[in-house]
């Protein structure tokens, strides 16, 4: 039953993932990629992806924000605010260096990591919100559609372009994508690989509001996060994760077979040829 | 098959709920908390909830809800439009008092009609409209919600503030705000427990027109109704069926999981705790 | 596992369907009722519905088309676009005279048949459009919505409007309307058996951008086909059969359990009476 398999969750996850020393939120655990800071007056912590030059998604920055994303739910913190330490990009996505003849233990590794980032932040107990303060393709987009609330600064672009790259996202990605744009915008966009600029993402409703500045962006995601002082947290909690359930089911009643069917993807000559005509397109433009 | 369990149902419905006795649509037999009038001009039954001082969603008044639902269903209305009698409040939704400290029997009782009365509505085969003329908080707006249009008048409020008293609404409430407003707008919504102006339902699509009287919005109901006056009563029944099939599978094929799993929700200190002062914060209040 | 299921039907779709004389696209082994021009500069196929007086799908137009879109498929064209040679009406949509006292086989053909043209469509590997030159009701709309894009003239109407005949559209049906259109816009639609007009279409989604002219309405479709030009192929395919995997599963599951149903509710009293006075209706309208 739904309800008793929530308040399961809830159980299950707190001691596992709780560390004894939750106050501090120190990241001397982890290596650096990430910078947590909680406002104390305001009771929400601002988690910055903080590896140059793009925040790409590596096995590294994935693990540091897993656990961050659990510290600062432990934490009891009002609210969870995802950003970047660059101005440019908020996250360039996974990293696709990765995919590229991949070694296949490591690739397992990647790839359920990615699952687990997914994970975290989709059923993340606290109000979360990014605060997209750059650029934010593929796996950046996933992230951002994983939070409650998207504000974004002007001139950048957003979008599952996966298929510029010959990748074929998982169907879990598409729910995420799905949660918050209708069916058919969502189809189109993956179909073209669509990057929407800030405006145009505004008007579909991948993004929520606009800001001028990374300063109004956290404002706005404050503001946001605050939305929910009238709401019971636990209630809050098992609300935002029926309503995510059907989502994240697809992914954990076989997430061996997502791995499985994603690695074969990957090992495919049409994946690999798509994806070294790509990163040599990237080559040049730089 | 889908077609023929629908077909199905149209007999199964109407020898059980169809008394001999339908035109009279008397309230002889129930206890006057509703009120059945027809325009026997027009063929449209309009049902009040007339239990002062504000529709609170009792034992009786549901019984009763579901009994006029059914003789209007089966008298052959050409149309059903649900208000309130009161013009401050449509419905102040379920009768908390019954949630806490319940006896476990009659609560039993109480979520069971609470069930009956949604697919009841839900499933009407006649065209339903509401006329919110006053606030509909929770129950009184998942009621709306079940119906096919609505028209509200201004200066009110509707939506599912269930997180407010630390309430776990089921599924089958969710999918019942889903099939009015987009995935995203409900998520929110449900996890802030937020109570929509008239104007901001207006603009999500929670309501579909605004009127400025009681008597406006019964017209703009009527309207609604005659715009099936093209299409085949039978057939049309059957597609509204259809289209509502898999919200009323997911409580029908395990309403007894639902009844367990909302009771044993109920029953958690965390619940109790919540619901007393929320109570106690409406005491205040008045 | 979805992704091997979707690259498997990659392998399996082209040696079956694609025959050796592929760049010609003839229409020798067809009668005609279609016709298709492929622009050499664009590599887009058009595809003419060319059945006088108003495009009726008929056994042998649903025939033609199926061996068209295949073919134009394997032909590697760069996108399709579905119109019609006739400048007042898109498609009529169904044949009704083939479901009024029907032979069995024959009806059980036609139904299947029917199933097989919008699969072909739903799936087809490459970018579709509908450019709507002239009114599209019923099973016309359902094509127009099984393309990924739809450019309509001014002036005339779009919509499902079985409920009018009595008709009760299968699930999947009911799916591909919602692919495109919200839950609640679909359920209402299908319940009045609306029929909307090309500004009402536009304004709810229904269509995607109004056209002056034919000329311009293929224009904008080709238009649409250009935005998949960074995207791989094949993964544009595979994306597009992930996206649409669910109502399709839900026709393919169980094809024979539909087309039983169809005929069963064909066969009835209700649906036999209520066909028949919409004939009448329409001779009397002549």
């Amino acid at each position: 039953m739904l309800r008793n398999r929530l308040l399961a969750s809830l159980r299950q996850i707190k001691p596992i993932n709780c560390s004894p020393f939750l106050r501090s939120l120190s990241n001397a655990a982890n290596s650096g990629l990430t910078r947590v800071e909680v406002d104390h007056k305001s009771g929400i912590a601002t988690l910055s992806m903080n590896l140059p030059p793009v925040n790409t998604l590596t096995l590294e920055l994935m693990h540091d924000l897993i656990d961050s994303i659990n510290q600062i739910e432990c934490n009891k913190s009002r609210g969870l605010i995802l950003t970047s330490s660059n101005d440019k990009v908020f996250s360039a996505g996974l990293d696709l260096k990765e995919l590229y003849k991949p070694d296949q233990e490591r690739l397992k590794e990647f790839w359920t990591i990615f699952q687990d980032l997914w994970l975290a932040l989709h059923l993340c107990g606290i109000p979360t919100a990014a605060a997209i303060n750059g650029h934010a393709p593929a796996a950046g987009c996933i992230m951002a559609t994983a939070c409650e609330y998207r504000v974004m600064l002007p001139d950048f672009f957003i979008g599952v372009h996966a298929t510029r790259f010959s990748f074929l996202v998982s169907k879990w990605m598409m729910l995420s994508y799905q949660s918050v744009l209708p069916r058919r915008i969502v189809e189109r966009a993956l179909n073209q690989g669509k990057l929407f600029s800030t405006q145009e993402a505004l008007e579909v409703g991948l993004i929520d509001e606009v800001a001028c500045s990374k300063e109004e962006a956290l404002a706005q995601c404050a503001a946001f996060i605050g939305t929910f002082d009238k709401a019971n947290p636990i209630a809050r909690t098992l609300t935002k994760r029926m309503c995510r359930d059907a989502d994240v089911r697809e992914l954990l009643r076989d997430r061996a077979g997502d791995l499985r069917s994603c690695m074969d993807y990957i090992n495919t000559p049409l994946f690999q040829e798509g994806l070294s005509a790509h990163l040599e397109g990237l080559k040049e433009k730089k």
